[in-house]
């Protein structure tokens, strides 16, 4: 299996996204990695070349660039090369910690959409307290959806828990604002009856407040409340966190017991650390794409490969097109 | 002044809303307490009288009941009596700790909207790391909202900083996707335009991430959103502290640390607890309807008859019917 990575995109480009690379092929015999960017700043870190590939470029995209238009004219940009190889078969799956918009601009325009899927969907696994996690989609690659968006969401969604994540039967809610049937926006209230009659093991409405709780193994919501949820979440579990920094550090006494606890706090970040469960998928592309956090350091990277080659292994994109053809036909 | 409570609503009642009521009777001389329930129960706590009447019903909205049937039918509950009082000059302003949709049907059907405001908005004040605090709203007195309606949103906010919280030129942000005006869904969109030409100090968009960081003093967005937001909020603040919990209690050593800390874990639950800054408004009504948190105790049920107090004081609504009526004559 061969993946390709834009080892120009997120805040710690190259260095992070070569390591993670080295990383991975260590860990997995069965995967070449293909690296797209700057070779001489590549080579800068790489110590390893064996089932490891560069192909050169220079251009490249920034966090900056307005996405479709970056995507329609760097053409040579490294994010755009990863996408151009999984489109040219050279390469099974594409990554990259870069541009967000962009990586779904070349998703769509470069790799291409699924038969029967509307619209893509950003889909990221989330913590839960108990460990389980969750798949949240979509996240922000449509701000505005229809009711049976919601349910292509939730069959992707599912899929993807059951081959990737290994859940037997995911239990599948519809994000809403209470927990009864008629409750919510338009667009829930007419989701809900479709989500009911879709094949997949759907169990109603979850509340925001429950999410981590573990209610549910896949959470579909348009892209605009995804993007809300899953940035509060982010938000909300920092600024405790900093607050406790403050409080932790406000006296003699308070900074001992703080350093006392110190594996404690540790396994609690690690825990709300959701780059554990790799990056966010881009669902209904022709292959996997995956976008990694921004901010991944080697190890989020290794993850998000981890997760990419358990997308192929595991022929999350043929079933899910082979779930949209049995759709139709009936 | 006089302000009326359904003390009959909310996981404690009647003891803690009558306890409340009394804290505030002592705290501020210029208020009587209407205390709207079951005459016998309410006197099982009832020590002070001085300034608190009672007016007596048997009949209650139960936090099951579906609001708008409830207030309908369910002529002499003590949250609909409340609303009643207002509405017939006998109150000033009304609290209730009961079923929200069934204060918000209340509020509507019987104190009834302002001119000029289309829909009421329910409207928390919420936690900020700088202690500071921003008003969210709406978080869901209505599911769907039209641009026009955060614009009036808007202008309800920015007065209720303004004259309640004292914030002299309130900085009023649009909750949205990204921070360029161009990002967001069709109803951010629109909305943008709208709020940059409204009366307020709008200061753009604002990301759900930097909501606790003190990014704007007022947050507008549709009901379904300000909602996910704020239970999210909610359940990812207490996903880790119920985490830090098992963490803390892990191994003696972590007991001990955990101990020694009390006093900074009590001041960070306190800095989230949003109860501080009073109930949640529903803004737009002919009178101050004031939802206090289902789970209030006497410290938070007397924080919202504070806050109720102040938006008698500072005339909230009048200021809000005034601007509608000079938006509505230019």
């Amino acid at each position: 299996m061969k993946i390709a990575i834009d080892v120009m995109g997120g805040d710690h480009a190259p260095k992070q996204p070569v390591l993670g690379a080295m990383k991975a092929v260590r860990e997995f015999p069965d995967i070449e990695m293909i690296l797209v960017g700057n070779e001489k700043e590549i080579n800068e870190h790489l110590i390893n070349n064996e089932r490891i590939s560069i192909v050169h470029t220079e251009e490249k995209i920034l966090g900056t660039d307005e996405p479709v238009r970056a995507v329609r004219r760097k053409k040579n940009a490294s994010l755009v090369l990863a996408a151009q190889l999984v489109k040219d078969g050279e390469a099974d799956a594409c990554i990259s910690a870069g541009n967000t918009g962009a990586l779904m601009a070349a998703g769509l325009f470069v790799v291409g959409r699924i038969d029967g899927i509307d619209r893509p969907a950003l889909a990221p696994t989330l913590p839960t307290i108990d460990g389980g996690g969750f798949v949240l989609l979509d996240v922000g690659a449509n701000s505005d959806a229809k009711p049976e968006h919601l349910v292509q969401y939730a069959i992707m969604g599912s899929i993807y828990a059951q081959k990737v994540r290994g859940i037997a039967n995911p239990r599948v809610a519809l994000l809403n604002i209470g927990s009864e049937e008629k409750k919510g926006n338009e667009l829930t209230k007419q989701a809900y009856g479709l989500l009911k009659d879709a094949k997949i093991n759907f169990t109603g409405n979850v509340e925001a407040r429950d999410l981590l709780n573990g209610a549910a193994d896949v959470v579909v919501t348009d892209g605009f409340t995804g993007n809300m949820v899953l940035k509060t979440i982010e938000g909300t579990a920092m600024s405790v966190f900093s607050m406790l920094k403050v409080g932790l550090m406000s006296n003699t006494k308070s900074k001992l017991a703080a350093a006392m606890l110190k594996p404690q706090f540790k396994a609690i970040k690690n825990q709300m650390d959701y780059s554990e469960y790799g990056g966010a998928g881009l669902f209904g592309l022709k292959a996997p794409v995956i976008k990694a956090h921004g901010s991944s350091d080697d190890h989020a990277i290794y993850n998000a490969i981890r997760q990419t080659r358990d997308m192929v292994n595991h022929q999350v994109v043929q079933n899910i097109v082979r779930l949209m053809e049995t759709g139709k036909q009936e």
